[in-house]
């Protein structure tokens, strides 16, 4: 049977694991175009289509969505702030809880995700397997906190936590072989984690590169039985 | 022994639930006073003590929490929002997501009850018993979600549950008597829900005072190691 060539998308493709993962999906033989989602835009080269977009800016979203077409087999949204724009954050305690700090956060990891599942749902194929996966974080899960602080992140992952499981359960109805997951990188070294590796041992801290090839062998493990589940790098779950 | 004659706080007092709970918290023997904040303010009678605030406006928490003054027993939250102020949603589809509507209930749902938290924490006793509970819903449980939809606020929901975790995690290590829990109130009959009973069976269908019951009943209840659990009106804990 011949391999289906794969249409894939990276949402956040200048970030760290954004970058790393589109690069490892364009150098494999299964994938026939990577669709290179950034604020920058930037060049395309090979495989790898580069296209602007700004996850304030749903008109951004909804033209790349266009741009790209269907059908597409892959989603990976790889944006995230934990830190505000202006260096601000994260939040050390209850007392430093702010309105706009939270608004801010929400905006980019939950509302943001939301408006890119908006617009690629429509993509995906329904007559073959289709994965729609957000980078999520463990810090997200609400069972799993035991430690307190960074309010605004810890949040506003819990509830993209719950609107990827919505997607979940709807795409259930409609796609029968689609999966939306999200997803645990592990402690990657990247700008947003780099303030806070103090404690982490060296070996559990994944260079971008490692942490793309874990969450890329989950990915091509997924079942439709873990769909709206948060899947760690191992592919272990996390309970929410 | 002499029984410690509460001091109580109730945001949301002009709401089902939360006018139901005033009324039973300033029926209570043990209850010296009960602090109903609401955004029409109201009038005060007997126990009971009116205060105007506005979630979206943290000058407002803050100025009626100076007002309160301390020692707080206890805080009630009881805001809260499933339709938009413009009468749309909730989502039945993800077709229908929607930034606008997202920010909208985060902001009421998540973000208000952060900033009631930040101005009434600095308010509960060290050296007693002290609860926050923030009423929250079932459906803001992620691993229990099945049905999908409601997607802000099932996800605002979640948010809450979050936070309220991170303060009961916080709250440990400065007030080892103080528990802050989420609470699911059921399927009360209110202006909120009124649109959606429809195949919720009449004895599960609570009145306000009901629930209030219940809810009061759970509270008394509560145990430290309970604090940071999302827990409905029969004293269930519900799974995040």
């Amino acid at each position: 049977m011949m391999t289906m060539m794969k249409r894939c998308a990276v949402f956040g493709a200048s970030g760290g694991i954004g970058a790393a993962l589109t690069a490892l999906l364009a150098a494999r033989e299964d994938v026939q175009a990577v669709h290179a989602l950034s604020r920058s835009g930037g060049a395309g080269h090979g495989k790898v289509v580069a296209h602007r977009f700004d996850l304030l800016e749903e008109s951004s979203i909804s033209a790349a969505c266009e741009a790209i077409g269907t059908p597409l087999d892959l989603v990976i949204v790889a944006t995230g702030r934990l830190v505000r724009e202006n260096g601000e954050g994260p939040e050390k305690s209850w007392r430093a809880l702010d309105a706009g700090a939270m608004a801010e956060l929400y905006a980019i990891n939950t509302i943001g995700p939301a408006l890119i599942a908006r617009h690629t749902l429509p993509l995906l194929p329904k007559d073959r397997p289709a994965v729609f996966a957000a980078i999520s974080a463990r810090v997200g899960s609400i069972s799993d906190n035991r430690l307190g602080g960074w309010h605004s992140y810890r949040s506003s992952k819990a509830a993209l936590n719950m609107l990827v499981r919505n997607l979940a359960v709807e795409l259930a109805r409609t796609h029968p072989q689609a999966v939306a997951v999200t997803l645990h990188p592990g402690t990657v070294d990247t700008p947003l984690s780099r303030p806070f590796q103090r404690g982490v041992p060296a070996e559990k801290l994944f260079t971008t590169e490692r942490s793309a090839r874990h969450l890329l062998d989950v990915i091509d493990g997924l079942t439709t039985a873990q769909s709206g589940r948060l899947i760690a790098w191992d592919g272990a779950e996390i309970p929410f």
